[in-house]
């Protein structure tokens, strides 16, 4: 096992890294900007280096300097969380170089599934169902036309290499694809340097499914009961539950194999979570897969009680997976609140402060939360505006609801604008409560009504 | 169910109760003492009543005012935590005779297992093994060295009214037990009013192992793994787990098994806890029965999912019990440290002052902090000098410890002395880690060495 692992990551993720790595003995090793000086992750690290300036670009993702700061303090390996480095397969390839394990898959199935058209066909391949539309890359608004008439408008034409919606175009009808298709081809061309393109149908009333996925390096593996992502604004996921009511065990258990069949088939190493859109028939449509722990991990960890980012840890540094499928029973209902610092009145901005009171709901069954505030701290502008996850597991849904609702009533955060009035509407209205939520819901039903509301 | 209920207790254990009314949408009441104006539990409840001066005398065991409060608010139930009147059958009678649901056992029950010797005589009668001593009163000096004689000394010469260490003599041979039996009598006489007396022999090398239970109205009931409650002072326990390593799968059946014919055998109604003294052979000898919820209830909430006080409020509702013994299922191992405002420096003495910085490690898995704390509360002298359970849930037990160390190592409480570097001392400790620890460890082999290096 290793004896010292870098955090490549900073906020709720890395304090929740360093705390895992306590447990397992293991001496963590905390990175930082300028601007996070004062830190949590910092704080609670047994060594910590300053990679950079304020700006990530100059800090979280500078590489070299990360790089230099895990054979600086002697680092074994390095979990990069989400987001900054966690997908970038160059990364990979340079921590290799330098002898260092990084704590993810392999740069090659980092590459495979970072190109959307090649997860695609891949998936396709393995036999999972994908999103109607193409087969590999589009080479023409011709055929764009072809495979649009053949699979239905709306459809959406996104750069293989696509990310941050650059390259992207939403086509309602045949008029429109040509003009769609060249001008995003260019945009795809300026911003990634390529221009290979494309095309899915776009489905409407669905839900988010997603099934994550842990595989150690022998192959032994296991998925987890699926998460509904559906509520979501601006792509950005805002409340996230697991497992989802109206998925049957037959469904479940068709997904989880699914998911390790295609794991099986390109070698899959460690976790990873492929997002499907559920239809109101429950046909499931694979979308792209995640190379990396996401956010939402936590609930998935409630309902089973297995600490996701241990066994990233352990699979990384070559030792079997604790658990097999029969190990994985789902106990309960789990939902996660994200909670932002934003300004809902203001399209969500996101703010700034100083955290000038805490209250954290500590006590009781089933609670959790994930974050790296502490009564003092100083949000600052550079980086993500989540600040604090909010979990709660009941033995049945509507108790995890109840739950979530007592623990948002009596959470205080003061002297930074944050969600959390704007989670608290959200989560006692009937169209959340009920569930049946499809991915439009928060902002084409939920959002209108709240704006009136509040205006 | 009821739609409101009436938390007659203070700190911690009303806050955690009140969460689970919350959580069950029934309604809560809290009571407070003119100290306690400004306390978490008066802030969560949806109302709140003051029923008197600071001293508990005046307040929290004011069963005028307190029934009063109920009746006012229109509470229909009474939910009394632990301590003050929770094991008071004239309160229980008290609460009948108004209208008002007690939630716990039927005061008849209370009385029986109040009385010590009443208790030992009942348990034998249903097949639990008793720790050796009288059957029933010892009624004069003769008896009393004829028992001692037969079970062997050191022997406890105890008052059957008995509590707060009134009316207990230790005897170590027979010269000594005429005139300490003498003594005793007359003690309890006064302190009592009831100078029954009983005897025990003293178990040496022991643990303090309990089983809690859980019965409805109907008789269906539930146990819950051991607790190994052996790490105590001064008769207080200082760290409680569950389970016991040392216990086997047939044991820990044998125990349940005893506990539920036990409360069937008196038609034991709500939540209970039998305490029992395990020797070397893992024979067990029970010392006395708890009738109502204990600070250490949590350990067995985490490692089961059950939350023991909904279910307890849903006895006394009537309802039936949510659970067979099939879904208690026992996983991981939790430990729970009381954190105390106290100078261990100092003997232990307690301390008041006001919290001005509070940080509880709130994020991950298998963890939870029951407090009343927050930044800015006072601590007032006039109660129990707990005032927050850490509590921590592992897949195994040297998991469970490494996390309550860590959770340990990360919690602030500045503003008032605690026994948390007592308790970081003590779970760092050898003969803690190895978990082999007697009752007389603390006291005997750990507080000895811990003062020696503190000095």
């Amino acid at each position: 096992m290793f004896k010292k692992v870098l955090v490549a990551n900073r906020g709720e993720i890395a304090v929740r890294i360093i705390r895992s790595l306590k447990e397992l003995g293991i001496k963590s090793v905390a990175i930082y900007s300028e601007a996070d000086r004062e830190s949590l992750h910092v704080q609670l690290a047994d060594e910590a280096v300053c990679v950079g300036p304020n700006r990530a670009q100059d800090s979280y993702l500078n590489m070299q300097n990360i790089l230099s700061a895990a054979v600086g303090t002697g680092a074994e390996a390095i979990h990069p969380g989400y987001g900054f480095l966690s997908e970038n397969s160059r990364f990979v390839e340079m921590c290799e170089d330098c002898g260092i394990k990084f704590i993810g898959p392999k740069s090659k199935t980092i590459d495979l599934m970072g190109n959307k058209a090649h997860a695609r066909q891949q998936m396709q391949a393995s036999g999972v169902p994908v999103i109607p539309g193409s087969e590999g890359f589009v080479t023409d608004a011709t055929m764009a036309r072809e495979i649009a008439d053949k699979v239905g408008y709306p459809v959406l034409l996104k750069a293989a290499a696509g990310g941050g919606g650059k390259g992207i175009r939403r086509v309602s009808d045949q008029q429109e694809i040509e003009k769609a298709f060249n001008e995003a081809r260019q945009e795809a061309q300026n911003a990634f340097g390529d221009g290979r393109m494309y095309l899915e149908k776009i489905m409407e009333n669905v839900k988010h499914i997603e099934v994550q996925i842990l595989r150690d390096q022998s192959g032994r593996a296991i998925y987890f009961p699926e998460r509904d992502c559906s509520l979501q604004r601006g792509k950005q996921k805002v409340i996230e539950e697991s497992p989802c009511e109206f998925i049957t065990l037959a469904q479940r258990k068709y997904l989880g194999k699914i998911a390790l069949k295609a794991a099986a088939a390109i070698d899959y190493v460690n976790t990873g979570t492929l997002e499907f859109l559920m239809d109101r028939q429950h046909h499931f449509y694979f979308m792209e897969m995640n190379t990396r722990i996401q956010v939402e991990h936590t609930v998935s960890e409630m309902v089973t009680g297995i600490d996701i980012v241990k066994e990233q840890v352990k699979i990384a540094a070559g030792e079997p997976l604790d658990y097999q499928q029969t190990d994985v029973v789902c106990r309960g209902h789990a939902i996660e609140c994200r909670i932002n610092a934003e300004d809902p009145q203001q399209n969500f901005l996101p703010a700034v402060g100083a955290v000038n009171y805490l209250y954290f709901p500590v006590g009781n069954l089933g609670m959790r939360i994930d974050s790296a505030l502490y009564a003092g701290i100083k949000i600052p502008p550079y980086y993500d505006s989540m600040i604090a996850k909010v979990i709660a597991l009941g033995e049945s849904r509507i108790s995890a609801v109840r739950k979530i609702k007592r623990l948002l009533s009596e959470m205080i955060i003061n002297g930074v604008q944050t969600n959390q009035d704007f989670q608290q509407a959200l989560i006692n209205d009937p169209g959340f409560i009920n569930g049946k939520f499809t991915t439009e819901y928060l902002e084409k039903v939920f959002l209108p009504k709240w704006k009136k509301e509040e205006a």
